[in-house]
């Protein structure tokens, strides 16, 4: 399953060595550098080759229709795909007379490192022409942190032997041929050059471009500026035209000069401002850029990421390659994330057109999480943009005759973009956990405004939509019939149990968040008798449970389905949904992705130890990790039930999803979810923290392998330090306050600057619980090839 | 809801007085003529107004995509969309220099006359052009049931006060243009300039057009010829081009003198015949049409539908409507199926482009048991094309994963075109439909040659489906999970009664059959184990019933379901799937259409009377008949369980479901099953007449406006009459056997020649049912306007 195996397991660095086009997209995803605002894709500086060119604005999008055999009444006729904007990121080299191209004349070595300390992709690249001249070639590139709008790129020439002409073009260019992507002709047509030109500009070393997209009406400015050091002397010339700004250098260089050009790059965009505005708003940030220069934004870059890694870092002892991982994990969260500032999380992060470039649940339930811990601003700032697209999920609320906000299944606007709607619309679970991440981030920050002005009306909307899509059966029970839970292989059930619960957890949050806040709680209507509403039918929660076989059932009559022949189920075969109609999945016990196991994690508080252990043995044989949101959830759960070898196995494979390729759709961009959930694996997991009863629980046991791990969450401002070693695990706190916890069952006071110790007990699981043939996770060994 | 009054109720005759052209497009379908291979909508002879112009040959398709905005495996990629073939109704006149269109000038009287005994359409119109001349026009209009590939028109005009230049012209016109058509999904797809000319030649009074479709290709020919009768001298003109031919006869006509032209049509296609095969065969049509000469036409139509009547009419006393619409409804079965030969006969018959033309279950529940009774070479033909579609049934079966055949939910060609696959392709209770009228076929004619070479296959091939698609459960009950029932408000529902007990008659059935007929069993692959596994599986078949209800659920869990909430629902947002999402259909208890009630009705041997009352009087408030399928089996059983006068508001409601429009979408085509339905509802309700135990039995009681009712079946090729007065019932047989009857649950033997006559016993019906407020059937009453 490993198609990229040119990473080496380095602490700090994803390092590739040698350049394997075969898997040029893959490394495109891999080496994407993003602030949450700009995406850059990892692609090569001379544009070509490439797997997939690709630089993405946060929300810069365009609609597209969505066709149907046959419509159904609420089905949206409108859909939104993110589009590839202006590229900014072309330097492109002319040795003599022949380009700079690594599949024509013989490339020498070529290494590309990710630094995850610095947040910079650098490039070396040792080239001999066709007609024999030797060059060196090197690049650096970054997206600030810091300074939100703004790219940069170091980029660096020199010939090895012997003098030689140089020309260099650095570029921007709007609606750039792409690869067909969509199979539908009229999707491919919405999206073909979606950029109309409104503005070309350029004088000295600067350019501008200003485009419009053609139906969302977005105005996106981007433009660049140009530092140049160099011993010889060096023509320039710049041109543009509504599509391509081009800055060209001309020098001739003897042996072992070097032509040093600094690019920086500015992107603005909004759906409201003229052209002077948008223009004056990337000119700024490029002047600022400029004023910072290449070291400056450099600097601010590394101490951005110190502060991160000071909070974020996980760091352990036993396995270089999940070590790795998580820093790598980490680092593409924040990526997708640090700036992103009321706008959405994507699943792809900006790292790739996958998707579409669409939110999903995957934000709330896999990113916040550690967000939440690691980042809490930005995750403020996710349910702020949640809490920014209500007017839309109300409305779709009243569509589909229901009260309430329903969120969309998979937007970038807010709007509804799902084109199949039993695996969309009817996954109403999104909205519970909006409310869970919401009522998360509130107990770990204690941020009282965040309460108040987004929290409250998030939950209160959610919980109006619980009570109306569920309703009090005679036999008083409130039940939530028709729904799709996060396991897609079944679909419109009843009482899923996941859903059930988080709607639970959603309509108590919504009348806990109501009663402290009575006034804002008014201001939206809400009455005694609502909140009496909620807390009825959260108490009254049908939870279905199969007394026969001992075991919650993911949904009603799940456990009378046959069970999928796995047996006859080639390996090829997978992911199922690709060889066998839903017709045959939904009626059948076969699990795409945890689902009841997602809520044995969530909603762990609702559930025993014994109940745990013996659902988690059921739906392991069940579920065939067909998405990438499983392995990490699985893990969390084995290692609960002390199956820490089955943890560690899942650790795995969802620590390196995308290291690895193992979906084989890392070319569309990075697994940002499942990049989260290996934080999750390890600090839910081994770490055994949990949260879901309002105070922070930990249980910690380290599987054979790792001999340590340490990690950090901030609990209301402060930082809260685990040291787990083999025999017990050491708990401190910065700050100046002290904070109730729980280690194995026991609590416990943390005071500030007083480290406390507590011994782990050995775990006692049961048999190890097997998967589906030939759906084993891989057995993870640290130092496998 | 009544928008078309112009119907006056005649026993023989559809009348229509005036000519309202707001309602043309739904009286062009009311008076469409069709022998099952040509069907001509009752278009005005001069083309224009229209409503929609329609001219439509068997199984004469083009492929058109099926988009998804998100796809999945399985889902069909093309779909199959009737077209409009070339149109040869038209006859366009010219008096002086203006031309005869009813919107100028002034119309005084104009009739249209459909006769049931003759199969003539005819019309009158007296006509003051705008400069004033006075004119009677008339024509006569058939589609031959003798002559298969053959219609014929004959054409008068005549000047009232003032000699007058006439210029007629006969046309042939080929990618005739056709209205936008609405945005209902139910409505058909517009498919623009499907035919491609490949010769078109004309000479003497006889011309000819050759076309081909462009994906699908169908070849086409259409020819016409003339006869002109003239006492004035009469100059001809014969051209064409690719997609028209004209005949222009030109004269001047002295007052009270008639210009009569017949023109003769022939249509023939094929998907493999070259352009002079096709050529020959509708020039041979054309020939032995001429001559027959109209009159001879006339005599062979009338002698045909002679025959019909003889063994088909139903006769009553007490409601000229029902009178008139019971015979309308026999009638247009009739041209639905007459000439198909081993071809569909789709869901709108050829009267109209309503639902692209397909064929749903439909055919198999509604049709054929009327056709099987009245004509069943029909019956069989249809079947026949259904195991002409094996190979495409078994091809998709495959697809799905499942054994033996699974039938397309709609179609032309066999090919699946359903694009919604939980109301479509999860609808899986069509093959056991198939199988039902298989079963009832071979019960009701005997006929060997058919049960051996078509019966077995489609038996075998259906219940090896059922094997495949249902499972024994570890409690040993069979249990079929996941599909879709009639009732299109629910969806994937597990163990839906209706589609269980139709399986378990499939499965037997099968079974016997292959009992019946060993080695042509062997030939299709079948074992005595898997003989035993079928039986086996209709032995344990699971049928859910609710015991604190004491009734049968629809489907497993569906008592447990939320009621639709009728009360806050208005009338206008009926029907409901245009006003609600699927979202919320589908988790309630609303019924659209007979569902568990169909069940009632098909396996009728399998419940017991109290159950058919308990269960009957559950559903009704349930039910909001949003599809033309339901108000027929809901007056079937409503007569059963004894609530008769409702019985009679349904039979209203199903009989003149098109001549009263009752759905708004009669201008799409004839509701053909419905139609079917009112015969059921009289023969099956008020007859009582049932065969799903193996043999006939009736049950006869009449409402109260109804004084006698008098129908024929076919039982094993001889005549059975059922004459039904208040007090008793008389049955009589022609021919020279015997057969054993029931009459209110007694057998007797009925011997040729010794008409029996049996008391009817009074009905003791509990209170009668309530509907959904506002979807109660009208209160139907004799001689209503």
């Amino acid at each position: 399953m490993i198609t990229h195996p040119a990473f080496s397991p380095e602490p700090w660095d994803i390092r590739e060595r040698g350049l394997d086009l075969s898997v040029l997209a893959q490394s495109e995803s891999v080496f994407a550098l993003s602030n949450g605002n700009i995406g850059l894709r990892g692609n090569l500086d001379e544009g070509e080759p490439h797997g997939l060119p690709g630089t993405y604005l946060n929300s810069v999008f365009e609609f597209r229709p969505l066709p149907y055999a046959e419509a159904g009444y609420g089905f949206p006729e409108s859909g939104q795909s993110v589009i590839d904007v202006t590229n900014g990121k072309l330097i492109r080299l002319l040795v003599e007379d022949e380009p700079f191209d690594v599949r024509y004349g013989e490339l020498g070595a070529h290494e590309r490192v990710l630094s995850l300390r610095d947040g910079v992709l650098r490039r070396t690249a040792d080239w001999v022409s066709p007609s024999g001249h030797c060059m060196q070639i090197s690049s650096a590139r970054l997206v600030s942190f810091t300074q939100r709008a703004t790219a940069a790129i170091a980029y660096e020439v020199r010939p090895v032997d012997a003098p030689l002409h140089i020309v260099l073009q650095s570029e921007l260019v709007a609606n750039e041929q792409l690869p067909a992507t969509s199979a539908d002709p009229r999707a491919a047509a919405a999206l073909e050059s979606p950029l109309q030109p409104e503005q070309h500009i350029a004088h000295d070393a600067r350019a501008r471009l200003v485009h419009c997209t053609r139906a969302s009406g977005r105005r996106i400015g981007a433009a660049m500026d140009h530092t140049v050091h160099c011993p010889a002397n060096v023509r320039t010339e710049i041109e543009c035209s509504p599509d391509t700004a081009r800055f060209t250098l001309t020098t001739r260089l003897a042996r072992g000069e070097s032509l040093r050009v600094v690019k920086f790059l500015a992107y603005g965009w909004s759906s409201m401002r003229s052209i002077p505005a948008i223009s004056a708003q990337v000119e700024a940030a490029l002047t600022l850029a400029r004023e910072s220069g290449w070291e400056g934004l450099l600097a601010e870059q590394r101490q951005y990421l110190d502060d991160y890694w000071a909070r974020a870092d996980v760091d352990l002892d036993g396995d270089p390659e999940v070590q790795q991982a998580v820093r790598f994990a980490l680092f593409q969260v924040l990526q997708a994330s640090a700036r992103a500032e009321r706008r959405p999380i994507p699943a792809k992060g900006l790292t790739g057109p996958g998707y579409d470039g669409h939110v999903f649940w995957d934000t709330e339930s896999f990113v916040l999480p550690t967000l939440t811990y690691t980042t809490p601003h930005a995750a403020a700032d996710a349910l702020r943009w949640r809490h920014l697209t209500l007017p839309a999920a109300r409305q779709r609320a009243r569509q589909l005759t229901l009260d309430g906000a329903t969120f969309a299944w998979r937007t970038i606007n807010g709007e509804e973009s799902s084109g199949y709607w039993p695996a969309g619309t009817a996954a109403l679970h999104i909205n519970a956990d909006v409310a869970d991440a919401v009522i998360r981030l509130v107990q770990a920050t204690g941020d009282e405004a965040f309460e108040r002005t987004a929290a409250l009306p998030l939950l209160v909307e959610t919980a109006r939509l619980w009570a109306s899509q569920g309703f009090h059966h005679v036999d008083g029970s409130f039940r939530i019939d028709g729904v799709t839970g996060p396991d897609e292989y079944s679909a419109l059930a009843n009482n899923n149990v996941y859903t059930n619960m988080m709607a639970q957890r959603n309509l108590r949050g919504a009348a806990e968040a109501a009663e402290r806040h009575p006034d804002e709680a008014a201001g939206l209507g809400v009455t005694g008798d609502e909140i009496a509403a909620w807390a009825r039918a959260a108490d009254a929660m049908f939870v279905p449970y199969d007394d026969k076989l001992g075991v919650h059932p993911q949904a009603e009559q799940f456990t009378d389905l046959a069970v999928w022949d796995f047996a006859q189920t080639r390996p090829d075969q997978y992911p199922l949904m690709l060889h066998f109609p839903y017709l045959q999945l939904y009626r059948k016990q076969v699990v795409k992705q945890a689902d009841l196991v997602m809520a044995l994690f969530k909603r762990g508080d609702a559930f025993t130890a014994d109940e745990k252990a013996r659902d988690f043995a059921y739906y392991e044989p069940l579920t065939v990790r067909d998405s990438s949101l499983s392995a990490c959830i699985q893990a969390v759960l084995a290692a609960e039930v002390g199956h820490l070898d089955l943890a560690y196995d899942y650790l795995g494979e969802a620590a390196r999803m995308d290291l690895d390729d193992l979906e084989h759709n890392t070319r569309d961009g990075l697994h940002i979810a499942s990049l989260a959930g290996a934080w999750l694996t390890l600090v839910a997991g081994f770490g055994g923290m949990r949260d879901s009863g309002g105070s922070l629980t930990f249980a910690p046991r380290l599987p054979a392998p790792l001999t340590r791990l340490t990690f950090s969450v901030l609990w209301h401002g402060q930082r809260l330090c685990v040291n787990i070693n083999k025999t017990n695990a050491t708990y401190s706190l910065e700050g100046d306050a002290s904070v109730e916890l729980a280690h194995h069952g026991r609590t416990f006071q943390l005071t500030a600057g007083e480290p406390v110790t507590n011994p782990i007990p050995p775990a006692a699981p049961g048999p190890r619980p097997s998967q589906p043939p030939g759906r084993e996770p891989v057995r993870h060994r640290p130092g496998r090839a």
